[in-house]
């Protein structure tokens, strides 16, 4: 269904040995010069670039939240779907701040949205409670995964060069813990959290939901598009659906927190390769994070004890992955006639 | 000697107060949020900005190198000046990344430098070896802590909101890592790092030159200038100086790493309420560093296993003070009619 390509350590070695000649001791820019080859691996470029960066972020609803799950009512979806269209949300101010393409796209909030500076990609009318039934069909699944493709493919055509993707949907800590819980196989409790900010009884609250969502469906994570139909989250599959559209162009993809990084893994189920496209960008505060960093494999660039979403953490990031490749702008000990160390 | 003003706590507490009205979960942005306060106390403003920052980076000589601390030759030093001037250093492609003004200082390099697009204000050629008799006078130390005085000053003036102040001189961890010996009163090797680059053997070597001083020397943090006079450097003079003059000024100062720290914690002996206006960039791989920021009260921004100097760690932190700033730009619930979280 997906092709993406493998990394290319040849231009990776040589982009290295280049960062060694470069007038600085060697390694004593530590991470991005680690992240500099790894963005050379991804695009296949000796001096990788990043910018223009491209922000999109998917909305939803979740019908577990007729279970009162979450802090905030489930109309809040569709007023943040407002405020980023009015330019309101930290994620706006944020990707101001770094110069990116921004889009928001509703992929399936549980109300029409009034306007039309937003993409209108509705798969549904939010999920069904996935405590009572399957949360969409396998089609509506496959539906959302290719919103999302699409849009990031249309925002690479535009010429961004590194994806961010963000998410809004009250409820979907709620969706990201049991997909999370179905790929890890680890038990609920060491993955909820307080999402937009419950109290610890309703954390209690919201692990039994999971647990019996699970107990209901007994999703399996060898296939991907029923774990999305029976647990999954619209938006969820659009970010996925995003990811994997990046890593088949080989643009590097900067992931958010818990929800983006789960979606993360779901993409990585579609197709093994696409987490050699991710770079980790920060560690949220929600617990279930660190269990899905350490699933993929990422460390994370930052940790600003940020729990937000909408792709923020992402968003402050950045910055690093340009440090990164300006680095390359710098003079060698040859070019400039500075001695080199000795030992 | 220096007026420093206190921090402005009431406007921290109104700013406080209204980044709890922005459309997000309460505290969601987490280490974010507190800087905005601090800023906010820092500049009395309550919608305090950073841009543009301002890059000093003060370059002199350690007469200490001729005990052969370093992995680099001396001559090190004007070369890289030179590279500065020329823009090919780290500092120089992070400055132009975040729109820094930016500029390099001699404030005693061993030769003279060529050329013109550098600040001659050289006190001496380079400090004399501190293992044999004092590295300067108590009257050149004081020359050196009002170039940096004045430079900051001078860029205030121009119009810098935040201060970055970085340095160049080879040997200069041997330097800082005594002065930090002699404020912290820890033992020398739980001080004494890699630098630029060396063996276990001569960190070994190094921690022992250190403690020849220190046993030679007995300095007295109580007597700042005189501490500085016997193991200080002309560059880590020149820096507190011009920490003071930004906190005089209301700047905010973002710190780098273990050089950086280390004459902070010497500004601070100059004045208490200077560290007030610190905000510690990042976490530097040298050892030394943890314990200059543990004693100055700080926790760094990012951790990259960076360890270059030259104001490097505190550029590649700036975005973030932008970040917390941009922040006040978002919408509050009231004017994105966005409903507010309950339980």
């Amino acid at each position: 269904m997906f092709n993406v390509p493998s990394l290319n350590k040849q231009i990776g070695n040589e982009v290295s040995a280049y960062v060694d000649q470069l007038t600085k001791p060697a390694g004593s820019l530590g991470r991005l010069e680690q992240l500099v080859i790894e963005l050379a691996e991804m695009t296949e470029a000796h001096f990788p670039t990043v910018t223009p960066p491209g922000v999109l972020v998917f909305a939803a609803d979740h019908g577990v939240t007729k279970e009162g799950i979450s802090a905030f009512p489930q109309e809040v979806t569709a007023q943040m779907v407002l405020n980023f269209v009015r330019g309101g949300a930290a994620i706006n101010v944020f990707s101001k701040q770094i110069g990116a393409s921004f889009a928001v796209i509703d992929v399936g909030v549980a109300t029409d949205i009034p306007g039309e500076d937003f993409v209108n990609e509705k798969v549904k009318y939010g999920t069904n409670n996935f405590c009572e039934q399957e949360a969409m069909t396998n089609e509506e699944a496959k539906q959302a995964l290719f919103v999302g493709h699409r849009q990031a493919k249309k925002m690479i055509e535009n010429g961004i060069r590194c994806l961010i993707v963000g998410e809004m949907g009250i409820g979907n800590t709620t969706t990201a813990s049991a997909l999370l819980a179905a790929i890890s196989r680890k038990p609920v409790d060491v993955l909820v959290g307080k999402g937009t900010g419950i109290s610890d009884e309703m954390v209690e609250h919201k692990r039994k939901v999971i647990e019996r969502a699970l107990a209901l469906h007994q999703p399996d994570p060898s296939a991907p598009l029923e774990l999305l139909s029976k647990i999954g989250g619209l938006e969820i599959a659009a970010m996925a659906g995003a990811m994997l559209a990046a890593a088949e162009e080989r643009i590097p993809i900067l992931l958010d927190g818990f929800i983006c990084t789960t979606a993360a893994l779901v993409a990585n189920l579609f197709h093994p390769h696409v987490g050699d496209y991710m770079i980790a960008g920060h560690r949220s505060q929600e617990p279930g994070h660190r269990v899905a960093l350490e699933l993929l494999g990422k460390e994370p660039l930052v940790d600003l004890g940020m729990r937000l979403g909408e792709g923020s953490g992402a968003a402050v990031a950045f910055p690093l992955l340009q440090f990164a490749t300006n680095m390359l702008k710098m003079a060698t000990f040859t070019s400039a006639q500075v001695s080199q160390g000795g030992e």
